[in-house]
């Protein structure tokens, strides 16, 4: 078990109708607020008009930023960072999914970024970085945004989509009635984003850390048992709340406290898809990750134990082959996500080998993916890529 | 799923040598330290001299005050509240386990409290208090002290010990090499009061909180996987390690969030055992709670899909029939406690029936028990308390 600091300082409020906290949470940090949003799906459910009602009455003077897409670009987070300085902006109210507060982390920091270039911010690796405070209502579960300090941003031109450290949200507001009307599509997409975070961590040479290893599997059965039920029941409070609280969880850190890092190959794989195909993220996540499975456990078969336990205590699977038992699991989860409904291959979506080569070179660029649970070369990443055609 | 909203302040640095970011933990709160442990078992272990060479270094003024009881007073609190205020202290440094932590916490808030009697402060009900920053260095894995807000003190002049919130550590530093030198009697007694802290909130009428669930069981697994290791092989960092890291989430809430409260029932009725007689918390709840569950099993048969998921999912049990499956996770939770060395009966520690009754209405005074998993009369408490001997 290796050393870690636990030190998230954002403020979950969990469940229906917290929403009624917003003002006594955004008050403090003053009134000129940044509203950021997306496409305006919150328009369509109501929650738009809830939020601007509440921040009316309360006297805050708001600037809007909308159409912040889906993959967020460093165009929105240029545009958020000039609204901010033009209006003197106290606190930035993000209202969407992990890519909106993606952007809105960006621009809270990018405000205080002293260069001129902010794509040079979202390239070098730093932490945490001085920020406005970030609010968030969270209304898709899926990238854990509202409940980590990282943001993900995408460069068009550059083909370029860039994790990196920026802010926590000081509060995020986790209402599930919010996903109601999330798609069939984008929820298993959301749901397969969480459990890659999860399987980033857990697919990790350290044995010892149970804990961490609990709740990783806490979070991959709570998946597991509530995406067929939001599927069939698009309002079941209790499947989208704990789609909700696991979504929270899965990005935290929490589930990897104590356990060596593995450069999250899956993540590193799919900002390739994303950056050069604009993709839906949890979908590429779900088309890579089984195919990943497959290469390391062929490529380093000892490294079976951890499938095993991921067998036996996720999937409730039995048998004395170590092998057979991985083999098994793996098929579990591709069959669990292909009956959720998302495309198994990049050729549904496609997308074909052109760009594999540079795209695994990229991925691979900063070295982390020697540090997987099994170290990955370019050959072996091109050679995952494939198997997803 | 109930709402809940998660918000613990506590920076928390676990691991081997994390007493290194001491000074700078310390150093924004000011320069004027009371420095709090109890029997002196830190100096045994050298605690002592390196938290006092880290002090003496960084020019802090050291106030101290020692000999802070196993089930910590009142009179400590009253004198620790004096050497504050006489002293100007800016931060309390706790060096210990639960009952150092939670005294100091009492501490920390009393310097604020407006009214003469500082037992007063502890015996009315409220939330967390305006109080001085706290630090802690954890020796001992049992409460989550380290990590939550509440604290539990005695008065042995009225034969009361009663919880209440009070304010949480600013940072914990848990390095589980500490507990090394923690005898069998107390590792064990810890470890009880760890799953203990778990049954309070896991035996709740709700059903659909899977993640709290996982989080809960995935603590109970540790605990009875890390235990008996740690009691053959003192110095294992992995198994003390363990035990440390699920301390500090078992009494957090966290298990709890989305789950209907339940007044902690063996909490409740342990207090008065130690109240009256100044037992080891740990021991007196390992001895409570398999009598506890029996007696709720027999008064209500309809709860026993609670102790199948228990023996399920925490013992690996399986079976057809709901009530033998129960009964058998009862017995293996009693087993695991009495192979652990733990006095399994009251008898053995000297405590008769002679003040059940007023000990059962104490501890149902409050009406709380009415809400547990399933409620317990004054006669059930007695009935529970006769068991045990």
């Amino acid at each position: 078990m290796l050393n870690y600091i636990h030190d998230i300082p954002t403020k979950l409020y969990f469940g229906e109708g917290q929403i009624r906290h917003l003002d006594e949470i955004l008050r403090p940090f003053g009134t000129n607020v940044l509203l950021t949003y997306g496409g305006g799906s919150i328009k369509k459910i109501g929650l738009y008009d809830k939020v601007t009602d509440i921040l009316n009455k309360g006297g805050y003077a708001v600037t809007e930023l909308s159409g912040i897409e889906p993959n967020p670009r460093i165009e929105s987070v240029e545009e958020g960072v000039r609204l901010c300085k033009e209006n003197n902006i106290d606190v930035i109210l993000a209202v969407g999914g992990g890519s909106t507060i993606d952007c809105s982390k960006a621009i809270a920091t990018g405000v205080y970024y002293e260069g001129d270039d902010l794509w040079q911010m979202v390239a070098s690796r730093h932490g945490v970085l001085k920020a406005l405070p970030l609010v968030d209502i969270l209304t898709l579960s899926a990238t854990g945004s509202e409940y980590d300090g990282g943001g993900v941003i995408t460069n068009l031109k550059t083909n370029e989509k860039l994790g990196n450290m920026y802010t926590y949200p000081s509060a995020s507001i986790c209402d599930p009635t919010y996903t109601y009307s999330v798609s069939k599509y984008q929820t298993a997409a959301g749901t397969a984003d969480i459990m890659s975070h999860i399987f980033e961590g857990y697919f990790s040479r350290t044995e010892d850390s149970e804990l961490s290893d609990s709740i990783a599997e806490g979070v991959l059965k709570t998946a597991i048992k509530y995406l067929p039920v939001a599927l069939e029941q698009p309002d079941n409070y209790t499947a989208r709340a704990n789609l909700m609280a696991v979504s929270s969880v899965a990005c935290s850190g929490i589930p990897e406290y104590g356990k060596q890092g593995t450069g999250w190959p899956c993540h590193a794989m799919e900002h390739e898809l994303s950056a050069y195909y604009d993709i839906t993220h949890g979908v590429g996540l779900a088309i890579l990750t089984p195919r990943w499975m497959r290469l390391i456990l062929k490529k380093d078969p000892s490294c079976a134990w951890r499938f095993v336990r991921f067998a036996k205590n996720v999937w409730g699977l039995e048998g004395d082959d170590d092998q057979a038992l991985a083999q098994a699991a793996i098929e579990a989860l591709e069959r669990f996500f292909k009956e959720a409904g998302i495309p198994m291959n990049l050729t549904e979506l496609k997308i074909d080998e052109e760009h594999f080569e540079e795209m695994a070179a990229h991925a691979n660029s900063g070295g982390y993916l020697k540090d997987a649970f099994v170290p990955l070369t370019n050959e072996d990443i091109v050679e995952i890529y494939k198997a997803c055609l």
